[in-house]
């Protein structure tokens, strides 16, 4: 199957893009993926429950409605929707060529198109300790700036896991809300940048629990109450009581499938050109998380994934015209 | 009245930025405007009827119900909204000091903050013809990228306004929906680039009227169903029949309240860091349209306004902790 565009991925940047695509008659194909990343289509947004920031709902919007909303969207614009995985991509000829899981190497099976939008966003990681499946989301998260502000938070005590920048960085944000936060971290010292450690160690509201491992999540049956710390030495176990546990060990980006034809920084983030989506192979751009490790929002994934349409529609516009130049030529 | 944070503008990025920054608990103060810029608070959205592109509302939703919503989280989350134009800022001291319309010159009415979100826009030009408050939306726009795709114009006669780059992309976008696109120019030349000119001259469903001005817009009292053209030599007037009028002479950057304060392109653009909203003075950032003027769509100045209110959440924390250091070596 040949098409003008193929768009992977199935968040907010993928059926941003898609929307634009289609209105813009290029009727773009779009890959949601069969459990890509171990995250359902939609992406991220479908491991949350209720979105308060994404602007243009005032009372807040579950996340898995707001993703069907965006899969509607796309649909009733034109786009055609393909619940499978790519799993592999040839982007050194054009056209571009995709394979889907389960394809047989025989290379008269791969999709086709002129210009490639990769929005398959990043996964946050976890540790999937005990108690994870039933307090997921119920005390539970892996974005403090998503879900910081959520009543259950407030005044409360909570937990970060990690210790890099971004667990000193989520600690101080959640102190905002929190009565306390306490930083697990596994290590006796953070691999923080100085600068950021030490502002959290110098927040009152921060106590560092060192050598600390997070080994179990309990609750009341309804939420998050309690959990299991371990000391990494003794292997000594105690209780603390928190009403919060956050991850902040990090993200992946979701670009295994694209081997390393595309140019990406050490931790495997994409890199595009500063304020567009174009990345270093013409034709083929990238939206949303993938690219994105500073800001990370369902509404500014959206953003990039509307500028990757615009990109790709004009990419598009100069090849056409190059083509009848050259055939005007002859 | 000291803030933190205030946030100028009141459309898709100012909103955005507010509700974020008031999530982290920033108690930003948003200045709305007074139909600042000729636009109603809400900005260019409001001048438009249904819109079908933003990410989250698969059935289309107007342009001031979505604007209504914006406001309506901003409040939610603790924004102050002040309907007043901000008309004079002196960001050459700390605070910046900001004036609303009719201030005294006396410098104590001034607001003062500590991080500023400029997120203003830009208005697209319109000449005013005769007709146009009768047919504005009925027919007539100033977004291809925006309105093209209405059922209204499709298979229809277009006209575009204009001679630059804008207006031949955009009648080449328009030739996607139209059965055929004119341009009236004013002069007997483009002032387009050369590749953009050639292209659209080049296109068998455009058809070039030179050297002319479009004068008045007539309709059946509900839709545009012709123009009046002028000859600009002659000043003989002959009708064209039309199902829609696309403005592309430009847009303005709502920037002179700034005088020249902030670093700007020759257009006025404000310049920000490529890929963040960072200006070339520290806690000084800017959002949406007033520093786009390629992309100019609401999803992007939205996600461009979530990225602006974490940009000055970052700021004001590397402030504290600068002032926290400062204070422990004394």
């Amino acid at each position: 199957m040949h098409r003008k565009v193929i768009i992977v991925g199935s968040g907010p940047a993928g059926h941003t893009a898609a929307i634009y695509a289609a209105r813009a008659n290029l009727e773009p194909m779009l890959f949601e993926g069969m459990m890509a990343g171990d995250v359902a289509p939609g992406g991220q947004l479908t491991t949350t429950t209720d979105v308060e920031n994404f602007p243009g709902f005032p009372e807040g919007v579950m996340g898995s409605e707001l993703t069907d909303k965006f899969r509607e969207q796309s649909v009733r614009f034109g786009t055609e929707i393909v619940t499978e995985t790519v799993t592999r991509v040839d982007l050194g000829t054009r056209p571009f060529k995709l394979w889907r899981e389960g394809a047989d190497d025989d290379k008269d099976e791969a999709d086709t198109c002129d210009a490639l939008i990769i929005a398959t966003g990043a996964t946050a990681m976890r540790l999937h300790i005990k108690g994870e499946d039933e307090y997921w989301q119920r005390g539970m998260s892996a974005c403090a700036v998503c879900d910081g502000a959520a009543p259950i938070f407030r005044n409360k005590r909570l937990v970060v896991i990690g210790g890099g920048d971004s667990a000193c960085e989520e600690a101080t944000f959640l102190t905002k809300y929190a009565s306390h936060v306490f930083i697990a971290v596994r290590r006796d010292v953070f691999r923080a940048s100085s600068i950021m450690a030490k502002r959290a160690m110098n927040n009152p509201k921060i106590t560092v629990l060192w050598k600390t491992h997070v080994i179990e999540a309990k609750g009341d049956g309804n939420v998050l109450t309690h959990v299991v710390l371990q000391d990494a030495e003794t292997k000594q176990c105690r209780d603390l009581e928190v009403s919060g546990l956050f991850y902040a060990i990090g993200h992946t980006p979701n670009t295994a499938f694209l081997g390393s034809q595309i140019e990406a920084d050490a931790t495997g983030y994409l890199l595009v050109k500063p304020g567009s989506t174009v990345t270093n192979i013409p034709g083929v751009f990238a939206a949303g998380d993938v690219q994105d490790k500073r800001y990370r929002q369902a509404i500014t994934a959206a953003g990039s994934g509307c500028m990757s349409a615009l990109d790709a529609e004009k990419y598009l516009e100069d090849l056409a015209a190059e083509e009848q130049e050259k055939a005007s030529k002859l």
